[in-house]
């Protein structure tokens, strides 16, 4: 079966938009999708790119795996944020090799997601592309005023992190086991984040490695960070724990009175170190500055 | 001067959002943007893809074209809703072979229609790609179901166009002289689609050619429509009137008794025909079958 038009493919997801209670008006089919705020909400929107050979391979990811990890990666910032899922947007660019069979995956490793944590798909766009291209727009919700932010970690807070670190870094290297499902199937941290929202004074996902994202944190707070070891995942070294990406657990800060549980709905939280008074952004590591190595588009391939 | 890291380019556009009265707490620097709905708004979302060498060729179209029309795109589906922008999003997928101010150039030209249109950018994403690609979120707000949609017309409606119709398909094929400006800086006509709120019954902007797009009307109405020419850009075409794409302009449908005037703000509305009932998604040009041969993304690319 050839992929014939765009009305063809869009007809297979648009009876994905459940509009029952979500506040979606209208969904996929007419210019615009239609969103109708509740009162008191603010909303919140992340916008993330997944493309071939630069954030996946598909030697490594199925069609499915690349539906899912687009959303996946919108899904972590709303978590990050503190914020509930409201719909998403999905914009794909297909290359030739995709035939229709690999275009329904891709929707459909999206489509489980979205439907497993109530994040229709409320519109898009589809084009030809050379490299398959992917565009996800995750829109949340959050009480007004409650969403959690990057630039409100204060010294004297303690720095915590969700999970264990390094299994996406782990899986990517060895493509195999528990790790690879780690790297190809991140699970956002969504029940985590909106239970943060009362507590954390600052909160991120680690989407490029702990030690540039919380040199990140602390940048936006404008405060340094002294931390030790974060807590690895089973067979990581330290070097992916500190500066693998894609791990996708969430780096939050809280008042040291405020009670943080060892576990949240069977997720471990670890307390790592302290938010110091400092050059802004500088991390130290059991005392010694921590060099930013996570994944920066632009570094990374000026230098190799 | 070098593309050496995401925060230089970020740092450069972070201070375009403009926070006071736009509805928006928090842009570019989080996981998220923030923004908060105002009392009794609806708001409308949709995202455009804008790929080189498919949706416009690096010989054409300067740095600062790229990133007016990839906002452009989103700007005029928001008119064709009839919806007054409120802020946008744009990820970027640069080559080896875009430098610094190559990029910078496409931010200026998104930003200069963003400022001139009241939409501030709040957000987005940059990566690497082998090709150029854009895709930008708009979103625009409008009294809640006060919205225009494409399912509205009725058996009896009047269709009407704005302005003249192939301007920018002849731009395309000569690029030259206004045509070619045309081409290159289509207008969204979001006056005119805030002033059709209380007046047309669907409405749609014209990007992919009045014979497909007007097809599309139909059908979402389930209704069919009958054609006179449609008013013609000077020196264009009628198959370039009819099938050409991008022209911008918009379709829309009203009732007869409705009084739509001549001109809006200076912009030219012909009525061009009626809605008929028939068979769903029908037009006929001056009693003969039209068929739909504009733009289609995956038929083009089958049939070529």
């Amino acid at each position: 079966m050839a992929v014939n038009s765009e009305r063809e493919i869009l007809d297979r997801v648009r009876g994905s938009m459940r509009g029952k209670g979500t506040g979606l008006a209208l969904g996929i089919g007419d210019d615009c999708a239609i969103y109708r705020p509740r009162p008191g909400e603010e909303l919140l929107f992340t916008t993330d790119l997944l493309i071939e050979d630069v954030h996946f391979r598909r030697a490594t990811h199925s069609a499915r795996d690349i539906g899912y990890k687009a959303l996946a990666r919108g899904l972590s910032d709303l978590a990050a944020m503190g914020a509930s899922p409201r719909f998403c947007l999905f914009s794909l660019a297909v290359p030739a090799w995709a035939d229709a069979r690999f275009v329904g995956g891709v929707y459909r490793g999206l489509l489980d997601l979205s439907e497993s944590t109530g994040c229709p798909l409320a519109g898009g766009d589809l084009a030809r592309a050379e490299a398959l291209t992917c565009d996800v727009v995750a829109c949340g919700s959050a009480p007004r005023g409650k969403s959690l932010r990057r630039s409100g970690a204060k010294p004297g807070d303690s720095i915590w992190v969700s999970g264990r670190l390094g299994g996406s870094a782990l899986g990517l290297a060895t493509n195999r086991g528990r790790a690879r499902r780690r790297h190809l199937h991140p699970e956002p941290r969504l029940a985590l984040g909106q239970f943060l929202r009362n507590k954390a004074t600052a909160a991120m996902d680690l989407s490029d490695g702990l030690s540039l994202d919380l040199a990140r944190l602390c940048l936006e707070s404008n405060v340094a960070a002294q931390i030790e070891a974060p807590p690895l995942y089973a067979g990581a070294t330290l070097a992916q724990g500190l500066h693998g990406g894609e791990d996708y657990e969430l780096l939050f800060t809280a008042p040291p009175s405020c009670r943080i549980p060892a576990l949240h709905e069977g997720l471990e939280l670890t307390r790592i170190g302290n938010v110091v008074a400092g050059r802004a952004g500088e991390v130290y590591l059991s005392g010694k500055r921590l060099d930013a190595a996570g994944y920066d588009h632009f570094k990374r391939h000026e230098q190799s």
